[in-house]
This record gives C-alpha cells, structure tokens and sequence, in this order.
C-alpha cells in the first residue's frame, strides 16, 4: 500500500482516531441493529431510505438521507435489503462506482437462486466493488449482545482493500473476520447460516431407526417372554436393563460402520485395479460422515459406560445380590472362588474400559482444535491405528461378554439370537475383510494404486475427469 | 503493494534471506528478552540507550547506541519503555518520522489512563506509525521458552504496510500474530493481560456462598440432628455424603439461572411492548455471564455424578448393606421384589444419567473451538432446545429422587424442608414461566416483538440510542 | 494496492468471476490431484511436461504443454517436481521471472537438507517468487475427499502479494490457508508433515518404561508371593487389579515429574543468582514436554478411575463380599459401624475425587482452543495454583489410602514397600522443596532474579548470548 493510495482511501487514518462514515441502505431491523452497533463502536452512521423521516426506530445519532445522498458521503454502503429490491439500486449506479458495497443479506431456502445474492448484486453494478459479510449474525444477536455463539463473520470478495475495510469493521464492533476468498464463495457463506447440522442428519436417523429395531427385540425377549412363559414383571427393565443393552449394540454397529467404508473402497479399488475412477455415490456420502457416526457411536458408548456403573446402586440389584446371600446363608453353605469366572468377568470389564478409553481419546482428537494441531501423518496414525484397536477392543469385549452363551442353545427364547450377537455381524466382517487386505499379495497392489499405478490404464481414459466432485 | 512501496521498505527482500534491522529503545529485561529472541531468529538488532557502554547484560551479538543513532538503523523501533518515560522520545519526533513504532507496554490497573499506551505515543509523535504489539508476551516466557499458554500476539495499528511488518516479526520469534484493527483496540489489548477471569466471579462468588448455605443446613440436618436426638455419630458425613447432596443442588440451581434471565427478558419484552429498550444492569450482566454460570453447574454436576458412582465402594455403605443382610438371614425372612421401588429408583437414576448426557453435550459445544464451527441456527438450537431438555431432565430427576418423601411431614426434621426441595424452586419457576410463553397467544406477539415490530413506537423515540452498550 | 497494481496482476478481476490459469510443473500423482481439485474450483490449469502428448491420467479439461509454453500462460506455476529435478527449472529461468512459484514438495528425512526446498529454489530462480505451500496435504486426501484432518495449508513467502494469490488458491479448493511469514520458514513447514508426535515420545516411553517395572513388581507381591507361600491362585489379578495398582502409581509419578523441573530450575537459578544463563539441555527438554508430561498422566488417572468404579461389578468383589457378610451371618455376629473406619475410607475417596476434577480442569485448558483464549496471568493460575493443588490433593489421596500400612512392618512382603509408597517419593520431594521455596527468604531474591535482577553481574558476561536457544 503506497501512501498514495492510502490517501486516497483514508482507510486509516494516522493522526486522528476517527472513524469513517459507514452508509447503511435499509432501515429494517438488521440494519439498524447493525447501525446501532457501529455508532457505539465509533462509527459516523448515515442511513440511505425512500422516506428521510427520520423514523422513531432509527438510532438518534444517525442521520438519514436519500438513497443517493447517503451514498455520496461514505466510501463503504452496507446493502440491507432484500434480494429482491436490489434492482432499485441500478438507476445508482453512478453514484456507488468504486465504493464498497457490502451484501449482508441471506435466503430462505438453500441454493435458492442459481448465483448468490452478492454475485448477483456485483453483475447488477460492476463498477461496485462488492464484498460479502455479516449475514451469519442476527439482529437480535447484535442487539442483546449475547454474542455467546460464534463470533466469526465470513467476508469474501474479489477486491482486497475492499475486503480489509470491511474486516476493519467488523473487528470493531466485536466481531471476528474470517477471509473466505474471492466473490466465489458468497454462495457458500449465504447457504452456511441456513444449515442445521447437515452432517449429522444421516449417522442420528440410522441410529434412531437402529435403536427403535433393537428395543423391540430386546423388550420382546428380556420382557415379554418372561411374562408370558414364567409370569414375572421385569417391566421396569424398559428404564435402564433394556436401554444397557441397546447402547453398547448401538455403539458397536456404528464405530464397525465408521470403518466399513474404508474397506468397501479398499476392494473395490483393487477390483478396479486404479483409484482414477469415482466411486458410487452412496459410498462417498458415506465416507464423508464417517467422523459423525464415530462420534455419535462414542455417545453411545458414554451413556452405556455411565448405565453399568450404577448398576450396584440399582434397587434391583441390590434386591438380587442380597437375595441370593441369605439364600446361601440360610443353606449353610459357602461357594469358594470360581478363578474362571474372575478370569472371565475380569477381562470383559478391561476389554471395556481399554476400548472406551481409546475410543475417547478418539473422540478427542477429532475436536476442531485439536486435529488443526496434528498434520496427516500423526492424524492417520491416531484414526487407522488407535481406531482399528478400539475396534479389535470393543468386538472382543462383546465376545466375551457373551462367551458362555453362545453354543448353549437353551438360552435362545422363541429360537432367536440374543441382541449383542446380531451386534457382532457388522464389526467381525469389517475386521475379517480388514485383516485379509493387510495379507502383502494384497496390501502391496493397493498401495500402489493409491500411489497412482493403474492395472489397465487404457480404461480409465474416459472417467477420469469425472472423479469425486462431492470432496469440498 | 506496488514495486514501488516494497523497494522503498524493502520489507520482503526477494533475492537475499537477510533480515531487516530491528532497533530495541530501552535495555530493561523485556527489551533484552526480546532483542535475544529476535537475533535467535535471525534479525540484526540495535539498542537504543542513554548509555551507549555496553552492558553486561545486553545480548552479544547487539549493537548498543544512543536513542537517535539506534533508530536510523532500522524502520522498526521497539519502545521496551514505561509509559512516563514517552516524552523522553518527543525530541527525537524528526527521526522517528515514518518509523513503525512498537508499543509493547502494559499498566499495572485496568483502564489506568484515559487514552491507551500507544494511542499516547501516537499523539506524541503523529509522524509516526504506531503498532501495538507483544504486551501479552511476557519476558520470563520469551526467555524459557515454555510458550505452553497462548502464542497469540494482538497487534492493532492504523497503518496496515506498518501492521504487515510487525506481524512478520511476530511470526518470525514463533509466536501468532493476531490482526484486532486500528489502534482504537489498543485499550482492550492493554486490559487483556491484566484480568483474572472476570466472566468467572459472579459465577463463582454465587456459587461458593450458595455451597456455603446448603452445607450448613445439611450439616444441622444430616449431622447435629442425628447427634442431638439419637446420640449418632455421623461426622463422617462431612466427607462425602454432605457435598453428595451440595453437588446436585448447585448444579440444578445454577442451571435453572441460566434460563432464568432469558425468561425474565421475555417478560419484560412482552410488558414493554418493543425490544429497543435497554434491560435493566443487573439482567444484562446476568445474560452475559450465562456461559459461565452453565459450565459451573456442570463442574458441579460431574463431581456429583462421581461422588454417586463411588457409593458402593464406601466403606460405610457396604457395612448398612452387609448388615440389612446379615439381619434378614437371622431373622430368616426374604423379601420378594418390589417393582414399584425398582420403577423409581431404576428411573431416578436413568432420568439422571440422560440429564447428566445431554449437560455433558452442551458442555462440549460451549468450547471455542466448537462453538466457532457451528451456527447461529445450530448454536441456538444446542443451546435452546437441548438446554430446557436437560433442565427438564434434572429437574425430573430430583422429584422421582425425593417424591415419597414430598407429603410425608413427620420426616420433616424441625419442621424444615429437605435440601433438595429447595433446590427445586428456581427450576420449577423457570419451566412454569418457559411453559406459558410456548402458548401461541404469548410466542406470536414475542416473536413479532423481537423481529423489530413496536407496540407502541412512540415511546421508544427517546431512549433507543442507549440501548445495551455492554455487548461488545 | 493500488489500482495500477492489481490491474498489472489482474489478481481479483472485479468484472467477471473467471479465474486465473495456473500452471503445473510435473504430472505425478499429486500434481494431477491437484490440478483436478482446482479444475472442480474453477480454475483453468495447464500442465507442462516433458512429452506434451496428453496422458490418459491427465484431467481432461486440462491442457498439457512443454515447460516454457506453459509457464508462458499463467502467473502462478507449481511446482510438483522433487527437488532432484529442480536444476531443470535453471534454463526456463527467463520465462519464470517475476512468476509466482509454488514449491509443494516435501522430504523423506527432517532436515535432510542444509537448506528447505523452497529457499533451494528461490536460491536457484532468483527472479521468481516462491512461495511455499500446499506440502501439508497428501495426494490421497485431495482425491478421496475425506479431509477429516487438518485443512491447514502453511504458507510462506517472502513477496506478500505472492503469497495472497496462493492463499487465494488454497481457500477456492476448501482448505485454510495459514500465514507462517518469510521464506526462512519454510524449514520448519517442510519438516511438519513427517513428524509423529515428537513431543508425545519421551513422555510416552518413559511412562512404558515405569509401567513395566511397576507391572513385574506388583505381579512378584501379588500374584507370585501368595502363591508360592500361601497357594493361592490369583492370576486374574492380571487383568485389572494390578493395572488399577499401577496407573494410580504413574499419575502421581507423572504429575509431580511435571512440577519437579519447575523447582530444579528455581534452585539452579538460585544458586547462580541470575537468570540469564541456560538451563542444562536435559533440563530444558524436559520443561518443553511438560504438557505431554501432564495429559499422559491425566491419561492413567482417568483408566485409574473407571477400574476403581467398576470394582463393585467385578465376579472376584462380589464373592469376597457376600463370603464375608455369609460368614457373619452363620456366626451369628453383626459388626458395629466403625465410624474411624468410614472417616478414613470417605476422605481417601474424596480427595480421589476432588484431585481428579481438578487434574481434569487442567487437561481441559490444555486443549489449544482453551488456552489460547486465557491470558499468561489467567493460564499461569491455572496451571501453577491449580496444579499444585491437584498433586497436594493426589499425594493425601495415596497417603490417606495406605495411611494404615506405614508403620506394620508384617505387611512388608519379602522386605520390599508395598509398591505405592515407591509412588510417594517424587511428589513428597517436589512438594517439599515447593514449601520451602515459598518462604519469603527465598521467595523473594528468586523472584528479583526472574525480573531480571543478577549478583553477580560479571560472570553471565560471557555466557548470556547462548541462552536457551530451543525456545522456538
């Protein structure tokens, strides 16, 4: 920046601490909130509106003109209309050539227009130099000033200097800029505030439709079948037995799912023999929610870590415990030690809490600021490495939960497989499948096709280009 | 950035990786630390001194001159001075114009002096450009080395070429520079080192004088009652049994007031009619420290869950197990179950496990770096919806928990409540008053109030311009 | 900029949303993904090789050109070579004057050569612009899609404009670029991607060291003796009664290995009476992994209190329990509550628990997110008055504990201590040596010396320009 240009613009001033005029165009809710933040944070405001009464609504400190008017006394005019009155502004176009113009404005739907509001705004005037900003706060955010949630503002646009006098505001009144790139990006930033965890939609309804599937199995063996064949109320196995049960299945099925797709791309990569083609779309869907269904298998892991250890607290089993007590007491008789048992419910604990333990720390390193700090290398290490143990962990601690149970089939009620065993279908192919990929005659082809070595390189010709367009 | 600025400050010289010269006005201990740091990192420096002699102390490598000297060496002047000692440097106005002059100072009280540090040192000396930097680095981190906390260094300045260059700096010693915009920041930056959690008192001064309360009023109760009336020694209840009942008190208590200022907030919204008029002091501080207020309650909450799930291992605990047991196998007499008791203690504890889930979430989502990668629509909705679930939760669990006791006065120990029905009043009223504002004829004309609509706009004319100055 | 500039660069065209071409240097598996990438970001890309005919691996929509050619139609060129062929690059000198060169490469070894790749190539074009990036991302992650990790791309460059067209580039394909400043870093950008948590190694194998000696220790006392003299069988103890011996034993150990270098290096600073010489090289190392120290340890105490939780679940404690309570009962004799008995037990468990929440506090403001928004005073608090109190509350924890064993000699198996009183000796050193620090006739010439203050200002003459140069 030459001192020339910067007298020109006067973006920042040397000798004295005032601030530059901002215009606001609109005198709807959001822009006076955001006018009445940048009064309180220095900033001369003058409002552009059809009618120069000044409204009751509008800042005092404020003065309001007509559009043009208001235009010609600042250098950046914040645009808070609505998209479709932007068309107004083109008979203004003399007056806002070389100024700033920031789209603060959002949509209703998702990809509601074919270009954003800003590329459309910036197509309107091109003698403008648009940026996008402020449209991921709310006016009643500004205005009650609990700005606990995030404090970044996405600012994009093509012009530089432009984008830097907008990110000078808003750090002023409070906020934290994130340069997001040129103008490209306005569709991104303006679809971004309209989201509610679209990650999360597909991992949280294959849980729940999982969860419904495994409460009626398990209400109907551990609940109905006893009332009906031996006239006991286990009822209240509904608040927590059933649940314990249902969690840990939960848990394990969705962790085998996070690695499954791993393995599916594995061979179909060496089916293919190259990695230059697309793979199926249901596959790339899910490999990209593939931390999700980690985490909210953690969450199930969580609940039914906290559900087992209030199980000596539960009434029930405390009923159950001392029953059985004074049932031997009064028989006169003492059990000694069974090691086998101590071996065997020992281990199943420790399998539990190794494998929760590496699960958390999992989940850990998957928190933003966290994996930001590992590079690829340490970020492969803890996810394939720690991830395939926690795996291995989890399943062995399942198999030997049920150890006992498993060739005995008197236990089977109505002849159908206890839950915990429809849970290890999912994570002992995984690592049956995973265990046969690590075999060299095969790890050593598919890591050179990972590497870029293609079998029959002639084929792909065609398809490379259409190769996965869903990575950003 | 012309050519022609960059050969002028040669700031990033193409052909050679040869630093540029860095002058250091002042030899005390940050000085000196930070001309150490800075020759490690390649930069030549100089230091500007009264005494020209060599001392000791000053690194080797360093060149020691007089103010004047010193600074035509270099276009970057570090001002290692306390704040009275800037008026030595007016005589030196001619040769410091241009300059990029670092202020690097702090004051021993928040809000000292009426202007900032550098905002004084730029009226000092309006011919230079004056960045704000490195105030939040101190000399013993720069010299161990331990930069464990945070590297962020805040610059502000009004020159952004003189900004650029202090940032490079920044870089270069291993440290994150932090762009915060014109020197206005300066005063904020100037506070930032100098606070001990201040979000954190009120949170913490309540909760200690709440915890103070309720263990003497457990204390009377659970302890000097028992010892008055029945001769028995439970002391030892001090230890754990005491702050097991403290614990979850606090935490429903405290995350009742969260929600409490919101509804408080509704109401006076509704009576008034507009929300363009300031909330009362007290409520704005209170909806500002929410945050705060949340994560206590859940420190409280996870050392009530952990003093819970030790139960079975006191000592005291299995002896009152043992000798139930002991006294039924005497008395030969086994009780059946009760289902009725396994349905509410099974639900108690189930009600508090899926509380203490969705608190943990909410917890998880209040980290920065969480909070930053969601939302206003998500943040809201964690925030919102899973915030009155988990209340809702709580409190449900401390009524299944206590419901036999509630009508049954003779357990009424001298004539007072129980601990836990006091904790109840405050999220009761608050899911009272939440549930009557969900009805349609209150949630429209709220709604409507808080998307800018007036009940009675000429009211407001007089006081919207001050309205909540605090949020920033 | 001015406008002249970025008409010449052309960097931003305001008018329409075409971007820039780039050019690509070496058609191997991470130039043609990258090209591919930033062909999908709008991009037009031409690649130049040695043969011009288009491979079949090539993006379709991308040209390919001989090196001069196509140097010739963009401004930014890439370089995707190895360094090996870099010396190519020496005859198109002329056509990459002024271009901006984006070297991307990366090495086998840390530090495999004197210099970084990107300072080789800008020593050998000294006309160009390099800039360094992109290195941090594999050719695997920008095909799959699956950028889970870190979308951190450093960048360096001595020539800011440069630098900004790259970092433009980094944000259209979905990454985030990081400024890291000059060119000389480029060095450590290089060396980031083949690290594998280099902190994380001493206190790792030294934490594996301990628990194999700790494991054969408590496996001869209690497993081994009371075979060999009492013939007993508790093998299981394997599985977790002895893990729960021995991550109790190097939380304590760890925490205090934490704290012990903090009161070395007082005593060192005392002893020299100034601060301004280094530390011995181990002592320094061992400061700089402190962190790590502290989360490995965290790590063990949290294992630690799940196999503590579980102890009530175990088929081992249950029969131990109800043979007791049997045994009683066929001999007809109750036990009166001991109330020494249950003050000791609760206030053991307590302070466990109490130490744990704080160390847990701790480990929280470890996460990058949370310390980088606390202040040096706020995290110095933190971690120094929080710290200490977790270990004083940890060591009473173990004291309490094995309070009983001290003084009884016959509990002493083969002579040797009971293995947690091992777990004693670090802590009860640091936590000595700490009280006796804090007297003011230490306190207070130590803290003179850390402000700077020297005895003997003569002799650090000749030592003060090596302090501690692994600061970065």
């Amino acid at each position: 920046m030459t001192k020339n240009s910067s007298n020109i613009m006067a973006l920042s001033p040397n000798t004295s601490n005032k601030r530059e005029t901002v215009c606001i165009f609109g005198t709807g809710d959001f822009g006076r909130a955001l006018g009445l933040k940048m009064i309180q944070s220095g900033y001369p405001v003058v409002f552009g509106s059809r009618s120069t009464q000044t409204s009751s609504l509008i800042p005092k400190d404020a003065e309001v003109l007509s559009h043009a008017e208001a235009a010609q006394k600042a250098a950046i005019i914040i645009i808070a209309l609505q998209r479709q009155h932007y068309n107004f502004l083109i008979p203004l176009a003399e007056v806002l050539h070389g100024k700033v113009l920031v789209d603060v404005s959002n949509n209703l739907k998702i990809n509601q227009y074919p270009e954003s509001n800003a590329e459309y705004l910036s197509q309107l005037l091109p003698g403008a130099r648009v940026v996008k900003a402020f449209n991921t706060v709310s006016a009643w955010a500004l205005q009650s000033g609990t700005l606990d949630a995030s404090r970044q503002v996405f600012v994009c646009g093509d012009d530089m200097e432009a984008k830097q006098m907008v990110m000078d505001i808003v750090r002023a009144v409070g906020l934290t800029p994130l340069d997001k790139g040129s103008l490209l990006a306005a569709q991104e930033i303006e679809n971004y505030p309209l989201q509610l965890f679209p990650m999360w939609k597909f991992p949280i309804f294959l849980s729940l439709g999982l969860t419904a599937f495994f409460f009626f199995y398990c209400l109907a063996l551990d609940v109905i079948y006893p009332y009906v064949y031996q006239n006991k109320d286990f009822s209240f196995f509904i608040v927590i037995s059933i649940p314990n049960r249902i969690c840990p299945i939960l848990a394990l099925i969705l962790l085998a799912l996070v690695y499954l797709p791993g393995v599916l791309a594995a061979i179909i990569q060496l089916y293919r023999g190259t990695k230059y083609r697309r793979f199926p779309d249901w596959l790339d869907k899910w490999m990209l929610c593939r931390k999700q269904l980690g985490l909210v298998a953690l969450a199930f892991a969580s609940v039914h870590v906290l559900y087992t250890l209030v199980i000596p607290i539960r009434s029930y089993v405390r009923w159950r415990i001392s029953s059985h007590t004074i049932s031997q007491a009064l028989n006169n008789k003492t059990e000694p030690l069974n090691t086998t048992n101590a071996w065997l419910s020992d281990s199943y604990v420790a399998l539990g809490i190794l494998g929760f333990f590496f699960f958390f720390l999992l989940g850990i390193t998957s928190l933003p600021s966290v994996s930001n700090n590992v590079n690829w290398r340490e970020f492969r290490f803890v996810q394939s490495k720690l991830g395939y143990l926690t795996l291995i962990l989890c399943t062995a601690h399942t198999l030997v939960y049920g150890g006992k149970w498993f060739l005995n089939l008197s236990l089977y009620k109505w002849y159908l497989p206890h839950a915990y065993m429809l849970s290890l279908i999912v994570p002992c192919i995984v690592l049956v499948i995973k265990f046969v990929l690590i075999f060299p005659c095969l790890d050593k082809p598919l890591t050179q096709i990972r590497q870029g070595w293609e079998r029959n390189p002639k084929y792909s010709e065609q398809s490379n280009y259409i190769i996965n367009k869903s990575a950003v």
